[in-house]
Formats: C-alpha cells, sequence, structure tokens
C-alpha cells in the first residue's frame, strides 16, 4: 500500500501529515496521521496526532534536516510496510508561472528559488523542506504545491496595481494566496452544493492568515490579498492593506524597512489594535474594551471587503467562511454580517451558534465549512503519482 | 460691498476667486471673477476669467508672495471699490482636532505647522499661502478650510489601520481628504434631494485626486481615502491602495524613500498603466490598447469600493459623481456601473450621454453633479464674517 507525505515548512515549524489513498473509487486519500515538529531551533518537540491519541515528544536541536529524519524514523515505525512514494509540499509562491501543482525537478527548483525576494518570510524555508525531503526521501516523487495557483486565472483588472507598466513585467503582481483552501472549499462546494458552485461566492479564509476570494464558476476571479501576504484583511499580527503614505511617513521619521517589515508582520493586526493577543479566542473571551475594538475592527474590514468581492463579482449567490476563526467562531460571523441584509446576507442566529454549515436565510447562501489544504496537497500527489 | 478672495495655494500654482455676498436671503455667494498663477516660479503667468473673458498675462518671476501681491494689484483695479474682508484658504491637512472651517490666529496657524510631516506635498505650501496673504491683506479676516473637516466624525473603525496603537495616537489615522467638495455635495443633496440627503449615498469625487465618501444623513461615515492623498482609487498620476508588501520589496531591492515617493505620487495611476497620459480626456480619445487597459482598471476600481462603500453603509440609496472626471466622462460612469445593478445603480444610457444631472433608472439614485470647492470655502468666510 503506498502513503504519501503532505509537508508544511516553516520558519519556526514543520508541520506533516501521512496519506493513503481511498480505497473505494471516487473517494479521497485518507488521513493516517499527522503532526508538527516546532519550534525549529535548540529544543524542538515532535507533536503525533493519530486516530488514537496526540503524543508530544522532546526531540533536542532539529534544524529543518533532523525535522524531516525525525520525520522518516517515526514513518518507519508507524506506516506498517507502506512506503511513501510521493512528498507534497506546501509552497507558498509559484508566480506567475505554476497555476497548478507540479513535479519539484531540478529546473522547476531553480525557477522556484528565483521567486524568494516576492515571499522572503516563506518561500525560503518552503525551499528548505523540498531539499530535506529529497535526502530523506530520495525514492518518493517530490510534488510543489502553490498558495498562489488558484488565483492564476484571475483577470487582469485583479493581477495588476496602478503602477508603471514595468513593475508588473518584473513581477509585481496580485498573486493572491490561501489558493490551496480555495481549491479545496471550491471542490467541496462541486460535491454538495452544485448550484452554488456555478454561481458567485465569495469565500473568506480567517485563520492566522486571511483573505477573500471571489469565485465565478468555481474559478477565483479576485482576492483581496495581492503581491505579499500583507494586503487585505488585518489578520492576527499582519497590518492588512495598509495606506502606502503611512510606510513613507515612518521612512521618513528614520524607521528602517526591517523595523517596519517587523512591525508590519508582527506586532500589527488583531494584537497591535488591542494590544492584548493575536488570537481570536483569547479577545473573545476578554472583557478589556481594547480586546472589543479590535474584534470590531476585524470584522468591519471583512464586512467592507465582502463588499467590495461582491462588486467584482457584479453579484453574491453565496459566502463562505472558512479557516480556524471563520470555521468557529460564530460571533466573528455575526458581527461581520450586520448590515449585509441588502446583499441577501442573513443569518440564522441558531444554525450560526451551532456550529451548522449551513447558515444563512436569505437569498445567498452562508456556509461555515472546515478547511483541508493538506488534503488538496495528498490528492495532488496521487494524481500526480497516476500521471507518471 | 465686501468681498472674499479664496486661496488654493500648492507647490507649483495659486488658484484664487473672489466673491461676494448674495444679495437675496438665503442666495449663496456670487462668483466675480477667478484665476490662477502659475508655474511659480522664473516664469509665471497670471490668468484671469471673468465673466467676460480669460486674459492669459505673463508675470515674470513669481513666488508666492509675489503671486499673492499681483492678486492684490489685479483686485484694486477689477473690484471697483469692493474690499477684500476675508481670505478663505484651502488647507488639507486640519489633523484630529479641526472639523470645520476656523479663524486663522497665530495659534490655529502654529498647529497646523505641527501637520506639515502628515501632508509634506501640500501643507507648507497652503501655509505659505497663508503667511502671503497675511502681509498682502492685513485687514482681512484669514480663514482656513480644511480637506479633512468633513471626515472628522467617522466611526473608529474607518479612521484606524492595524497597526500597534500608539500610531494612533501619534496621528497615524484616515483621515479622508476631498471634504470640500463631498461638503458641497451633501449641500447641494440638501437643497435639491432631500430626501436622498437623509439616506445612504456614495460620492466618487474622480479629478486628478480621487477618492470615495460614504454619507449617511449628509455625515461622512467612511472614505476610501487615509492618512495621505495616495490613498484608495488609483488617480491621474497616484497609485491608490497598495499592498504594504510591495514597498518593502521596493526598499529591500535598493530603491530610496524619494524614488518611490516620486513613483507613487507621480508616475503611477493612469499615467503608469497607459505609459501615456494622466488625463482622462486623452485615453479616452486614444485608439491605443494601453490606454484601454488603464480605464478598464480604474473603473473595475471605483466598481470595486462602490461595493465596499455600499458595505460600509448597509446598503446605497443614490450615487454621486463629481469632480471634472466624474462629472464629465460619461464612458468612464458607463464602465463603472457595469455589473451594479443588484446594487439598484442602473444607468439611462442617454441620459448619462447627455450630460444631465440626473442619470439612474435603478431603485438607487445617480447623480452626475458639478462640485464647487470654493464656493464652499466663501460660504465659510461669509459665516465667518458674520460671526466675528
Amino acid at each position: 500500500m503506498d502513503a504519501v507525505l503532505t509537508l508544511n515548512a516553516g520558519s519556526s515549524s514543520l508541520k506533516f501529515s501521512v496519506y493513503e489513498a481511498g480505497t473505494q473509487a471516487g473517494q479521497g486519500p485518507a488521513k493516517l496521521l499527522g503532526g508538527q515538529i516546532e519550534p525549529l531551533g535548540p529544543a524542538a518537540r515532535l507533536t503525533l496526532d493519530d486516530a488514537r491519541e496526540t503524543r508530544v515528544t522532546e526531540i533536542g536541536p532539529a534544524g529543518m534536516g533532523e525535522a524531516i529524519g525525525t520525520i522518516l524514523v517515526t514513518l518507519e515505525r508507524r506506516l506498517a510496510g507502506r512506503a511513501v512514494v510521493a512528498v507534497g509540499h506546501r509552497i507558498v509562491h509559484g508566480g506567475a508561472e505554476f497555476d497548478r501543482p507540479v513535479r519539484l525537478t531540478p529546473d522547476v527548483l531553480k525557477r522556484l528559488e528565483a521567486f524568494e525576494p516576492l515571499a522572503p518570510l516563506h518561500q525560503p524555508h518552503n525551499l528548505a523542506g523540498v531539499a530535506a525531503a529529497e535526502i530523506a526521501f530520495p525514492d518518493a516523487l517530490q510534488v510543489g504545491c502553490f498558495d498562489t495557483a488558484f488565483h492564476r486565472g484571475h483577470p487582469w483588472v485583479n493581477d495588476t496595481f496602478a503602477l508603471p507598466a514595468h513593475l508588473y513585467e518584473e513581477g509585481v503582481r496580485r498573486y493572491g494566496f490561501h489558493g490551496l483552501s480555495y481549491d479545496y472549499i471550491a471542490s467541496r462546494l462541486a460535491e454538495d452544493w452544485p448550484e452554488l458552485a456555478r454561481g458567485r461566492v465569495v469565500v473568506a479564509h480567517l485563520g492566522n492568515g486571511a483573505s477573500m476570494c471571489a469565485m465565478s464558476g468555481g474559478r477565483s476571479i479576485a482576492s483581496t490579498m495581492g503581491f505579499s501576504a500583507l494586503d487585505g484583511l488585518p489578520m492576527g499580527t499582519r497590518s492588512g492593506q495598509l495606506d502606502p503614505g503611512v510606510l513613507l511617513y515612518l521612512l521618513e521619521k528614520g524607521e528602517g524597512p526591517e523595523s517596519i517589515a517587523r512591525m508590519l508582520y508582527r506586532e500589527s493586526g488583531l494584537l497591535g489594535l488591542s494590544g492584548i493577543s493575536h488570537d481570536m479566542r483569547t479577545l473573545l473571551a476578554s472583557s478589556d474594551p481594547a480586546a472589543a475594538r479590535a474584534i470590531e475592527y476585524y470584522t468591519f474590514r471583512i464586512r467592507r471587503e465582502i463588499g467590495a468581492m461582491a462588486a467584482a463579482l457584479g453579484g453574491i449567490d453565496g459566502l463562505v467562511f472558512t479557516g480556524g476563526v471563520g470555521r468557529n467562531a460564530a460571533p466573528v460571523r455575526t458581527m461581520a454580517l450586520a448590515g449585509l441584509d441588502f446583499l441577501g446576507l442573513k443569518l440564522d442566529p441558531e444554525a450560526n451558534r451551532n456550529g451548522a454549515e449551513r447558515i444563512g436565510i436569505g437569498a445567498a447562501e452562508i456556509l461555515a465549512l472546515e478547511t483541508d489544504e493538506e488534503g488538496v496537497i495528498a490528492r495532488a500527489c496521487f494524481r500526480t503519482i497516476a500521471a507518471d
């Protein structure tokens, strides 16, 4: 029996899952186990989840190579003779070029390295994960799955900024991210809400990162995220969209690019506004007015961008919330939708509170769905094996 | 008979108009003449418009002081004994503090100087105009009218960015601009469309600069422009809203803040996208596909932000186009509204083409109105005189 390993390699953690092929026709891959190694560095821990239990083990110093070695050893004990035939990598940036999963040949890897300046906080770690996996699993196919790929078909007006045209040619484009999540939601809609899937749907992926995607007939035509993972909605610690004049002002005041980048990526968003936490659960549980204000702002911005995405689509047939916050935080959904009846978006308060998937009672459908980015990677791996 | 002089002092031009009080109750001030001196510098020209003619005179070298001296001499010949009792100044930035026109006392001027870092391209020139006018018209009241004032009442969610809270306290806020234009439109609606004025109206000021204002009951509750005049919609040469990651990328590449600022203010927008012109009339007349693409982008962004502003208002009862492009460019309005029927925004093609003020036939009103920022300043002056 063949198995597939999915990896999500970041700067401080390595997340992984193992899948086997579905045993019946039409069935998706079945997840066997998952876990993560974090923090990468002098005192790493392995967390392992399977159907029975969650186990945490101190593994001592581990960089990317040691972390993947640890996964190799762990799987040898756990996979009972199954062979890892493919490793699927979540890679943030596929540039303007890669619009689907791809075998990571040396040539492809060289092209992906060229995108490092476009995503300096993610791409180098993603590619370090590939290099380590090639050593640990030399006989497996290495497959790259891109957060940008799902958006590659969107029209030029949502692919560019109003900058001198040479910058667009140079790669300053609105790539959009969270594509694996949107891809999953699109396939879920096609399966369970086929009529809606053919219509105009806004998907709000609200997690640590957050963005929205406007889909028409299952394809992305617009996204709130642009060139980098900073654009669009505010996030746990990221600013989201920002007047470029603010950066010019901070530079004029003598702040350096590094300190500005640190502030925009790590000290802004819900954390910056509240001064309390980046975590929506903490803020929802807090009685501090600053927590309430941060949530009010976060949900206002979601509401504003739902309007913008609906305009980009020329109307809206449905709205899907997904990601950790989107799927689980009923009060966030309630606040985000306040006053959007005019778009046909009307919540069923009880269904919303109870965590149902279908939570709308207006003219437009409202759904709250789990996402499954790893499942999308696993499927891509099995498809790549089949085509190999 | 008393007269009022309005001044709009920029880096390269000084625009002015002269008004006298309306002679009947309820009547607004009447414009006697207007004109501009530009370019300020070694070879300035005075353009003078009155009811009869437009006359252009070479006046040689003129900085701000000489330019206002020229206006003084010109008015002495033209005003036939009327005295300039007040000078009304368009001042871009009133900070978080000034929410209405104000007498420019030494104390007020000192506070306005403190806002220079917030609007370095405009505020110093505006204040240089005040200093020169105090010398040329020592007996007149000096009155400041702010582009930010109309937005001062908008709720906190549209007054802040998702940045660490100390920056908000420091003045990094979403001030909003074009307030004199929105103020005029609000008063025009109250006069001629009183029911609409009480409702939810999106106003698109499309000129050299461009922004949108969401008004509820005649008050601004949101604007697409934020901290600087760079935010929101793309403009003739300005980028509008931009992923902050693009600035970090350009800095990382070694570009300096000055060259980035120059690009964002002067080489972007319609000019940057088309490579042809910042001027909508030129682009509309061009058969170059790059011109068509730039217009397509510009109108897409307007459409997107109409949706966003409608969401901020919880619905839309009317849309007003104003500013040079907004009032005059029928094809821009047509393209901007494509697909917005779902908001009740449906153009009457013939009324739109013919330059009518009322151009909608859907559930929401659509208007295309001249704006009159100088008229707003003149009224404020006469009110200040009356209260003095």
